[in-house]
């Protein structure tokens, strides 16, 4: 991975937070499994499974916190 | 996706957060599993599982905390 | 629903404040499983499961930090 | 039960902060499954079950957040 | 126990407060389930098992929130 | 293990702050399970199951929430 893989937590918008906030999900899977085969092999599982995609979504919904509090809330 | 799916996190009054709370829930649901089909196969599966439904309702909790403090609280 | 289903989050007791956030997870569940049938079906589960049991009062204990930080922890 | 439940969050220590929020935790099974022969049949199964004893011991570390937050952490 | 097992929140370092938060952790779990012996019984279930290990973790995670913010991050 | 493990929670970076996380979470989990051994035999468990890697960067997140919060989300 290269140095540009998180500069920030800033965001123009909610949008564009909300985006950040998958990409810290992610991060945070590849980090713990590094294998790439790996993980594939393990996507079909959790892509079509309600309590994995919950469990996704639950870890989306932490991550959104921290971006979201890091912007003030986009407050205007 | 149009630009438009996350415009703001305030809202006018809590029920209008707490629907923007679920509203985030299915999004990150959505982006983890895009495959629209693929969702629909899953959502009877935790719709009809205590622990599905539960472990949902734990992340619109999280969403809740994000709103509600980006709100700060609806305070009079 | 109507409109008075979540006016405030302001109560004026802790006592209060917590019943509140037993309804805001109430609300998640009934969000996710509008259809009450289903939810009636699913009772049993959660409330002769210890894990649902546990799982459930994790979103309440979610929901009453969101309640608490609200009101300001109910300082006097 | 009666109206002093849950007078207040503030205590004076750690201590104290803790055991409220272990009695928070046990207000939200409580209140979850209100009936107590169906809470002392199930008792045994998350007493001797590692996975609901974690699960237990997480509900109480989110409110003893709550709490600690509430008492600005018995700082001195 | 004696008065003494968690007289402050305060650490002098970040390596102080992670075990604080390991016995934060440790706490939850010994007031969950008093009886001694049947702690040692689960010990090699979760001790041995992936999702009882980070479900642990998850605790003590938790707990760490709490301490850091209680010790202001330790910043200097 | 050193007194040198974690010195402090500032970080230069959001990405050494990610990474800062990271090493807390494997922290959790090494002083869950102490024996390397034990912990060796688990690796393949959680790396190659959907669940316990959602579950691990859950631990992530919530670690990555500290760690933000105590380098004030590295605002410029």
């Amino acid at each position: 991975m290269t140095d540009a893989w998180l500069p920030t937590l800033m965001t123009d918008s909610p949008e564009a937070g909300f985006e950040l906030a998958l990409k810290l999900s992610r991060l945070g899977v590849r980090f713990t499994q590094p294998d790439a085969a790996a993980r594939d092999r393990l996507r079909p599982d959790y892509a079509d499974d309600a309590s994995a995609l919950i469990a996704s979504s639950q870890v989306v919904a932490t991550n959104f916190q921290t971006v979201a509090a890091a912007n003030n809330y986009w407050r205007s």
